[in-house]
């Protein structure tokens, strides 16, 4: 067995081999690279014969022959989840079985009534991803301090759920325990009905002339970004969790409906009379919200504190200005530079830890840069 | 008179003043910066004191005493436009008369009811904003490159709609000419209707537990980005929108409904089974309308290059790699550090003109970075 130098300084012990991960996407060969970068046996299993090659090519494990695995990671798309969940318990009797899947209640459910043994199974959902995908895509520290939740009915062996514990640990990640059905509601609210309200919104563009979309900024490519996402996979995700999207999808289109009809009875009447309560409501409490998602950077409770600067749009100028930032040992977490059209402005933000910030702008300043905080 | 070098190179004449601000908020005091940087005389007025004190003594121009201007731009919120842009129409019975909002039909209708004159008002809109306001957010280059929108309606004198047209190049924006309801129905479709959309969503989160909450990665945080905006000055915008908005959004509502109630059917039947055809048909015209977007910088019509570099997350790493790419004498557009809970990865996107990414690459491969493109 292995041993691993985790975050917090602890040793701890790394989860024991073999693994066969099935399905070797970037999710899969993500979990297997940083198993081998653990020291743990990888197998490595997927029916599209070049993702498994690319998989093994990269160092993510040998092809699966016939080495009988303690722990199984399926990390196959949701249609395939729970048939491939059953399978292999089926297979491999004693092993622990987990999969990656975003959507946990549903998919658990179905591979139990195919024939998954309850005592082995405990659902996983790393929370990690990209925006391209495959093996190629794939990093040994995709998963390094991303939440990992897992989902335990109550009906699993305590070894199983501790054997997942560790594969979690092992790939540096934080696990964190939910109910499946409060998971599901989870990621409907924060990740697949948005998914479809970014989706829909950009539907519309379709049609419009080119004239309009234009004159589109940055509002709007925030908004639709993850428009851009893989639609195949998306309507599996969806179909796994219709219920809680359904929803969460009805609870935004009747506050919708509650502003188009406040706006289209103004229309009518005289136009600075209309009362448009009912959508300043809307608009206050779309502030409140947005202010409780984590740190605009993913982080858990926790807001990087900005340091804006100017500099000027040349070569070079933006090196002057790390090494600056380098040279006060200031980590940066984060960069933004403003942006117009056609051209970046001057303007960066640096993000650094909060009790950075002083420091940075004494530093910047006395290096004569234009900090504008 | 001044003349100023353009863009493009050619020296063109600056617009004649004095000019008169009203209105010195952010954009207000930016496009005051901006001509006075052309060396054009600027007067001020702003009903709020500290405001225009804080614009003068930025060096944006003179309070307004007994001079006559030229050209009277207006750059006050909405509600107060159609009443100001009368006002001054008749103070200022020869100067021609402008102005910023974001609505262009309803507060020209209604500037000329309160009694504007036709033949001198000529609408104008800057594509430009920041996520800050107030005179001491506002930067002299806030304009430059930037869209600067028109809506003659024909009954303009054209020395008044040239005159405008000189202001915006004194600016160093780019005029476009649009029909007023045709702007309305565009910047309803690409930025009211989203802002509406983004604050609804971000809106259900108000009463949501944390626990879900905590979970929310980059994608929630894009789709709600804007729905931390100002919500007086997005009443007031929505208000003098509210026809085209209130269309765009029953566009929204109605392929929202039958997303959602296509999910809802599948609750109940078996959830594998499930026909998802018409959510799918939204997902792929969601890709192809988000594709229509102009480039992601806001850039109409390019997407820069993106050159992925990985570097070790600790201080001075990142000023090495700006360093590396400025000895290449490689202008970098943008910079973003992919992120993950708790802590950037090392992943760092560098975009660049397309036409450098080859040498980039190759220049970065050569001083040792680890590319991944």
């Amino acid at each position: 067995m292995n041993e691993q130098h985790s975050v917090d300084g602890q040793r701890r012990q790394a989860v024991d081999g073999p693994v066969l991960i099935v399905g070797t996407g970037l999710i899969g060969t993500s979990v297997a690279l940083s198993l081998r970068r653990a020291g743990v046996e990888v197998v490595l299993d997927d029916t599209n014969v070049s993702a498994l090659q690319e998989a093994v090519y990269r160092g993510a494990g040998s092809a699966l022959a016939d080495q009988q695995p303690a722990l199984v990671v399926v990390a196959v798309p949701p249609d395939a989840a729970a048939q491939i969940l059953a399978e292999t318990s089926q297979r491999f009797t004693d092993a622990t079985i987990t999969d990656t899947t975003s959507v946990k209640g549903h998919i658990l459910d179905q591979a139990i009534v195919l024939g998954a043994d309850p005592h082995r199974l405990v659902g996983g959902h790393p929370m990690a991803g990209r925006e391209v995908s495959g093996p190629a895509a794939a990093r040994a520290d995709l998963l390094d301090d991303r939440l990992w939740i897992i989902t335990p009915s109550g009906h699993e062996g305590e070894d199983h759920v501790a054997r997942v514990r560790r594969l979690v640990d092992t790939c540096g990640a934080t696990v964190t325990e939910m109910d499946a059905a409060e998971h599901d509601a989870a990621v409907a609210l924060v990740s697949h009905a948005p998914q479809m309200l970014a989706s829909t919104l950009a539907s519309v563009l379709v049609d419009e002339p080119a004239e309009r979309l234009a004159i589109a900024g940055q509002g709007m490519a925030d908004t639709t970004r993850i428009a851009a996402s893989n639609a195949d996979l998306w309507v599996q995700i969806l179909r796994a969790n219709a219920g809680p999207v359904s929803g969460v999808l009805q609870q935004v289109i009747g506050r919708l409906q509650v502003a188009a009809d406040t706006l289209a009875a103004g229309t009518s009447a005289a136009g600075t009379e209309l009362d448009l309560a009912p959508v300043a409501a809307i608009l206050e409490q779309g502030r409140e919200g947005q202010s409780r998602l984590p740190g605009k950077h993913g982080t858990i409770g926790m807001r990087y504190a900005v340091v804006p600067v100017m500099v000027e749009d040349k070569p070079g100028e933006l090196a002057r200005l790390f090494v600056a930032a380098g040279d006060l040992d200031i980590n940066l977490e984060d960069v933004r530079i403003e942006h117009v059209l056609g051209r970046p402005s001057g303007l960066v933000d640096l993000f650094v830890r909060a009790d950075s910030q002083a420091a940075l702008i004494e530093g910047l300043e006395q290096a004569g840069f234009d900090v504008r905080a």
